[in-house]
Order: structure tokens, then C-alpha cells, then sequence
């Protein structure tokens, strides 16, 4: 990700100031935060910022290894991937299921360096990272496959996804053979496991070992999907433009721009020593 | 990860019934839950169960790969990974930072199929995925390289390095030539950038993008990357007991057995549908 990504400006980042940044007055706001205001954001800020922050040349870097990085990418059909994605959450989960929807389909059109990846190591990120409830494990998968096939520029594909995962309606795809019927639809405002499952369970008022909660699960892994593969297309296709700003340098660590702290923390929001 | 975890009771599950549930009178909690109360848990409790939730037949697995997995391991020096860790932090951060240090001395050791696989594509785990502030990036990083060599196996060293991560004063390490002085140390009670930063960068009062956070964030990588190799030396060695349960089946989504539940929330924890 550049810093490029700052002046990024398109339909997507339709929020007003206020929207915003609704603790305003109560949080100290670093001009670097004010001056890429039009970069809206759920982020937590957390992020390390550029590859120029911290380079002290070139020691260790990998032993010398057998394929070209990134690695090639040809076109997927989304829906392809969404069915796969559906599909695989019941083989094991979430993670894998994003995963396999993507390098699974390039395994078979591209053969090698794909066929060389086991994608089932990549299971680990169900549940938030083994259950932990962090990361959803469907944007884990995002971030594993874009960095194989994009490198760097998969940082802002999955930047992207999850942007659109934090403000959209999910799940939107209907399997054509639906395993549970569900009724609900939520908007996660968030990254994490723990708040976009919760937010879901309650809205549609299951448990989460219930059939409902496994089947909105397995339908959001394939709207992550399509998304994901739709952005790589246009990626593929030189018509992608990243529409949401680089988290690190908008938001530092705790100052957060996010626009819904207090449904977290209350009216306690923690003190920010930075900003 | 198998329930079987859930009856692990080792000197690491030290936490008395109260410490564990203090909001016990205003919190639900499931059968489930206070019968696996000797492992003690900060999850936040999203995780998907184990395999056996809804397997529904070998469907759509993967394509025919080039190599066995899990891939062959031959132990690690912990202070070798630790030096790696430390210095590639500088390279292309967290993430990366402990990724490298497992699977580049194993592409050193090994050769194939550790070379096939680009571990700079790792890199976008950084500052909780691309800058989001969710999972800490080097355990992002330990659950890619655990995946890779561990398998399913790998998932319950990723779980203890967690726990152990959410537990730990950190940063420990020292390196021989460090970059920046800090003088600080700090427990997060949690796997996520935003909170374990967070509070780093209060203990030592520095904002994010000082020298003194960079610097923090860089040992903390050398930890984890000791961390994750003594385990996975232990694995290797047939002398590893997994220490911590599995946290789906202890505390399922939003139930929560986590101990400061108000550290974000507040006085308003919200009302939970399952348990």
C-alpha cells in the first residue's frame, strides 16, 4: 500500500465529516487524520504505515526460491468461486473457505506455483484465528490468497474487502441448494469474528452452534468470494482503483477516526497517547 | 483441534472460578461453559468448533499438489529465529517478521517445498491486516507457518502461543544491537494490535509512528517467533502437551468467559443470544 492511497476519492467514501468522526470533540485529532478525512474509515488504526518506515536494507531476505512472486493470476469466474466458497465452509470453515474458492480454481487453470500450496494449511483461520474471534477468517483467506497473486498491490484488494465486508449487509448469496434456511441480514461495522457473528446471531436470535449460524457463515464466505475475486479481476484486467484510504496513516493507534467507538467501549473511550 | 482440549488442566490454567467470570450474576453461562471453566480463557469466543460440525462429504478438495503436507520440519535455534524476527520487522514488519523467521531457516535446512513458497507474500498481515488493528500480526504470521508444518496440529500451538501472547509481559527479548532504547513492558489481555499497542504505547507514552513503538513492535516479533519455534521444537521432539482449551467449545460467540469483558465494553456488556 502507498500513501497514494490517502488521496484516494470515489463513490465509496460517501460519509460526511460528522459521520465521521462524531467524537471529534472529544478526541485529539492529528492533522495527518484531518488532512485524509475524505478517506473514511472503520479501521482501528493499528497499522505500520508504509514500507518506507522502517528499511535498513536488504539483510535477510528468503533463500533464493522456485517461482516468480506474485504469482500468476488468470481470470475466475465469481460465481464459480462463490459455490466453491459456500461448499468448502462445511469441509472446514471459513478461512479455508475464501481460500480455496480462490487458488483452488488457479490450481486447476495454472497448475504450478498454485499446486505447490497446500490450501488446507490455511484452516487455522476459522473463527477469528482458531476461534479467538479477531480477524474473520474469511478476510484471513483474502489476505493469504491476494498476497500470492498481488503482493503489495493485494494489500489494497484486501483493504478494499474488508471496507466493503465492515459496511455491507451480509450474507447476499442464496446457495442453490441451501443446507438451513436464514432470514437475517447484518452490517458488521467491523473486521472482527467476535462483533460481525454476534451482531448476526442476535439479529436473526440463534446460538452459535446452531444450523442458522453455520449457514451464515458458509454464505458470507461466498460474498467475500465474489468480492474478492471481482476485485482481482478488475485487477487482472488494469481497470482497478482502490477506494478506501491507508488505515496506519489516516488513523494512527487508538486516535481512531472509526465512526462507532462507544458501541465497543461505552462512553469510556481510553485516553489516546498519540493523535 | 479436538474437544479433547477442553479437559487439558495444566499449571498455565492458574485462574480461580472468580477471576475467570466476575460478571458471572449478569452474564449467562452455558453448561458448556462452566464445565470446561478450568481452562481458563481471553478469547472472545467466535470459533468455529472442530471439524466435525458439518462435514458433508470430500467434495471439492484440492487439486493434486506437488508435495506431502503437513511439509517436514527440522528443529530451529529459538535465538536464530529471535535475530531473524527482529531484524526483518524492519523489512516489511510483524507478519513478516515471524513468518520469516520460521520458514526461511527452513528453506536454508529444507530446501523444497519450503522454497516454493513466497514468505513475503505474508507481508499484508501487518498492524492487524493491512493497518485494521485486528489480530496482532505476528500471530497472523505463527498460524501461516504452524499451518504449513503442523497441519491441524499446527492449530494447537497457534491456540497456546495466543494465549501465552494475551498473558505475557512483553516485549522480552533484547536484541544484540538494538535500533532504539524503550524502556517499557505491558500485558494485553487480548491477540488484538489495537489493544496490545495501545497499551504499550500508554505504558511508554510514545505515539504509534515513534521509533519506541516500531522498536517494541520488533522485539515483540523476536518473542513470538521463540515462542512459536520452543513449541513447535517440543511437537517435533513428541514432547508438546497443549496447554489452553479450544475455545469455540468453551465459551461460543458473545457468551464470553473473558475476564475484562468491561475493559472494552464498559459497564454495558451487551446481551448475548447463545450460552
Amino acid at each position: 500500500m502507498s500513501s497514494e492511497s490517502n488521496e484516494s476519492n470515489t463513490a465509496a467514501n460517501q460519509f460526511t465529516r460528522r459521520e465521521l468522526f462524531p467524537l471529534a470533540g472529544k478526541v485529539a485529532i492529528g492533522t495527518a487524520g484531518l488532512a485524509a478525512v475524505s478517506s473514511a474509515s472503520l479501521a482501528f488504526g493499528c497499522g505500520q504505515g508504509t514500507e518506507a518506515e522502517g528499511h535498513d536494507g536488504g539483510s535477510h531476505m528468503a533463500a533464493e526460491v522456485e517461482h516468480d512472486w506474485p504469482w500468476p493470476y488468470e481470470m475466475i469466474d465469481p460465481e464459480e468461486a462463490a459455490a466453491l466458497a459456500y461448499d468448502n465452509w462445511y469441509e472446514k470453515f471459513c478461512c479455508y473457505a475464501v481460500t480455496s474458492s480462490i487458488l483452488i480454481p488457479l490450481q486447476e487453470k495454472i497448475g504450478a506455483p498454485y499446486t505447490h500450496f497446500p490450501v488446507a494449511s490455511t484452516k487455522w483461520g476459522h473463527g477469528g484465528a482458531v476461534g479467538w474471534g479477531t480477524l474473520c477468517g474469511t478476510l484471513t483467506g483474502v489476505g493469504i490468497a491476494t498476497g500470492l497473486i498481488a503482493g503489495d498491490e493485494g494489500e489494497r484488494i484486501l483493504n478494499d474487502v474488508i471496507n466493503w465486508y465492515a459496511r455491507t449487509e451480509l450474507p447476499i448469496y442464496v446457495p442453490a441448494e441451501p443446507k438451513t434456511g436464514i432470514a437475517s441480514i447484518s452490517t458488521s461495522d467491523s473486521p472482527l469474528c467476535h462483533i460481525s457473528v454476534g451482531k448476526w446471531m442476535k439479529e436473526e436470535n440463534v446460538q452459535f452452534f446452531s444450523d442458522a449460524r453455520k449457514e451464515r457463515c458458509a454464505r458470507l464466505s461466498a460474498d467475500v468470494a465474489i468480492k474478492t475475486v471481482e476485485l482481482l479481476n478488475q485487477w487482472a484486467g488494469h481497470s482497478y482503483t482502490p477506494v478506501y484510504g491507508e488505515q496506519a496513516k489516516v488513523h494512527h493507534v487508538q486516535m481512531t477516526a472509526q465512526n462507532n467507538c462507544t458501541e465497543c467501549h461505552g462512553d469510556a473511550v481510553p485516553a489516546s497517547p498519540g493523535a
